[in-house]
C-alpha cells in the first residue's frame, strides 16, 4: 500500500496557506517550568477557526475536487469537528456541504456545521460512512472522509511539518482515534527527524489502535466500548490506509485514564490559557500523568481542539 | 522629548528571539463568521509564557543590563504581569530579581513571580515606584520599570512589528494603562501602515488617558478612581513619556463597561478558545459592542494578557 509522503505534504501546505480560509500556523508554546529533563512543547490546534486541526485536511480535499464537481459539493460524515472543518472548507470555496452526523454527536460541534451553511442529515452511529456514500452518488458529490483518505492525511500532515520546523523534538504525542493526525504527523516529523519517536495516545477506553498496533493487525473493538470514553473525537477506529502508516511511522501507542484527561483540561486552562476539548488533552496528559513511558528530551505535545460544552468546562475548572 | 522609532522596535525583537527564553510569535486569530464589515484579529498575547506581553518589554530590558551590573539584579514595581514578566527575563538570564508588589495585587499573579525565584516586597499601592527606586539605588540593582521607559516600550513595540507584519489593518486596538503597549504599537503599526488608525481601549472606570488625550495634556485622576474598574491590570496612568507617543501615534482612546469587560472574557473563552483576564479583553469588547466608534475595515484587537483567577473564570463562563 503506498503512503504518503513528505512531498504531498509540503504540497498540502501550499494549498492550505493559499486557500485564504483562516488557517492559523500555530506556534509552539513553552512552558518554562515545566519538567526539565522532557521539556514540553504544546502545538495549539484548538486555535484553529473551526476550533480544531480537522479544518487543514478538509482543505486540502476540498480545493483537489476538480471544477466540474465543485456545484454538487461536498459530503461529510463525522463525530462534530470534521463536519464543521468540511463546512468551513466548502464555504471558504464557494462549494455546498453536506453533513452525515450520528445521534450522539455532541450539539454545540452540530450547530457549528450547520452556521457555516451546511445541510445536517442525523443518522444512527453505525450507517453514517454507507449514508454519506449513498448522498455523495446521489448527487454526485464529493465524499471527504474523516481519515480514510491520502488527500486528508497530506494535509492534517502540516501540522508534522511545522512542528518539525520550529523544534527539534525527541518525542511527539499524537492523539490517535481514526489515525489520520497521526499518520500525517508521523511522515513529517519522520522524515525531518527521523530520531524523534512518534507516539500515539488514546484514552484507555478507546484504546483498540494500542492493541492492534501490538498485535501488528487490526484488531476491532465494538462501537458501544469505543464510544464508551467522554473523549467524544477519539471513538474512531483506523482504516486499512491509517493502520499500515501507523505501523511504518509510529513507535507506540500509550493510554490516559479518563480521570487523567479531566484534569488536564482544567490544567490547561489554567497554566496555558487555552480552552481545550477532552480529546485533545490526552497527548498533554501522557507527559503529565506517564512521563516514565517517554524519552527524555524535548517533547511537542499535540492539543489536537478545543470545542469543549462551556458547561462542561466550568465543571471541570470548578474541581 | 525624543520617541521610541521603528529602528528600537526592529532591534528588540532580534534580542527577545536571540533571548531563547520561550517568548512566542503569537499568530493572528481570525473568525471567519465575525463582523464582515469590519473583520476581527486577535493578537493572541496571553500565549506567552508569562501570560502577557509585558514578557518583550523586560526582555528587552533585562538584555541591555551591562555585563558589570548584571549580578546585582533587576528591581521591578507592579500590579502583577509586569513582576512575573521581570522574574522570567531574569531567571532567563541569569540575574537575581526583586519586585515590588502594591497589597491590592492579585494573589495569582504575586505567587507567580515568587515562583520564578523572585523576592517580593509588599507595599501600599502609592509607594510601590518610591521604594523600587529605593532598593535599586540601595543594592546597585537596574529598575525596569513597567512603561515608562524607551527599552520597555520598544519591547512591547515588537507586538505592532508582528502584526505590521502579518496584517493589512484598517484599525488596532490596544488596551491603554501606563501606554507602553500602545506607545510601541502604535510607533510600529504607523511606521508600516500610515493609514492604520491606532486605538486605545480603557475600562470607563479609568479613562484618565481618554480625558488626557482629549485634553491635550495629561489629567490625573485619583489611585481610589482608576483602581475601582475590575480590570486590575488597566489602573496605571500614561507618564511623560508614554503621553508624548499617544499624542503623536494614537488616532483616539475609546470605553468599555464593566459588564461588556466580563461579557467578553466568556465570548473569548466560548468562541475563541482563548482563556483572557479582564484587562486582557477589553480591545476585543470594544469590537464587540462599539463597533460604530470604529472605522471600517480589518480590525487587529490585541488580547494583552490572560492571567485570570479560574474561579472568576468559572463565574464569568457560568453566567
Amino acid at each position: 500500500m503506498r503512503l504518503v509522503g513528505l512531498t504531498e505534504i509540503t504540497a498540502a501546505r501550499t494549498v492550505i496557506t493559499t486557500a485564504s480560509a483562516g488557517t492559523v500556523r500555530t506556534p509552539l508554546l513553552p512552558l518554562p517550568e515545566s519538567d526539565p529533563v522532557r521539556p514540553l512543547l504544546l502545538k495549539p490546534e484548538n486555535l484553529q477557526p473551526t476550533g480544531a486541526f480537522k479544518i487543514r485536511g478538509a482543505l486540502n480535499a476540498a480545493a483537489a475536487v476538480p471544477e466540474r464537481s465543485r456545484a454538487a459539493g461536498l459530503v461529510a460524515y463525522s463525530s462534530g469537528n470534521h463536519a464543521r472543518a468540511v463546512a468551513h472548507a466548502a464555504r471558504a470555496l464557494g462549494m455546498p456541504a453536506t453533513v452525515v452526523v450520528p445521534h450522539t454527536a455532541p450539539a454545540a460541534k452540530v450547530s457549528a456545521a450547520r452556521e457555516l451553511g451546511a445541510e445536517i442529515v442525523p443518522v444512527e452511529v453505525a450507517e453514517r460512512e454507507q449514508r454519506a456514500r449513498d448522498i455523495a452518488e446521489e448527487r454526485g458529490a464529493t465524499l471527504v472522509p474523516p481519515f480514510d483518505d491520502p488527500t486528508v492525511i497530506a494535509g492534517q500532515g502540516t501540522v508534522g511539518l511545522e512542528i518539525a520546523e520550529d523544534a527539534r523534538p525527541d518525542a511527539v504525542l499524537v492523539p490517535v482515534s481514526g489515525g489520520g493526525l497521526i499518520s500525517g504527523v508521523g511522515v513529517a516529523v519522520k522524515a525531518l527527524h527521523p530520531h524523534a519517536r512518534v507516539i500515539g495516545v488514546e484514552p484507555e477506553l478507546a484504546a483498540d489502535a494500542r492493541e492492534s498496533l501490538h498485535a501488528g493487525h487490526r484488531r476491532h473493538w465494538s462501537v458501544g466500548s469505543r464510544t464508551s470514553t467522554a473523549a467524544d473525537g477519539l471513538t474512531a477506529e483506523p482504516s486499512e490506509l491509517t493502520f499500515a502508516h501507523l505501523r511504518e511511522v509510529v513507535d507506540d501507542i500509550v493510554t490516559v485514564s479518563e480521570n487523567e484527561i479531566a484534569e488536564t483540561v482544567g490544567h490547561l486552562a489554567r497554566t496555558y490559557r487555552l480552552v481545550v476539548e477532552r480529546s485533545g488533552a490526552v497527548a498533554a496528559a501522557a507527559h503529565r500523568y506517564h512521563p516514565e513511558l517517554l524519552p527524555p528530551g524535548t517533547t511537542v505535545a499535540v492539543v489536537s481542539g478545543g470545542n469543549i460544552d462551556h458547561r462542561d468546562l466550568v465543571t471541570l475548572l470548578a474541581d
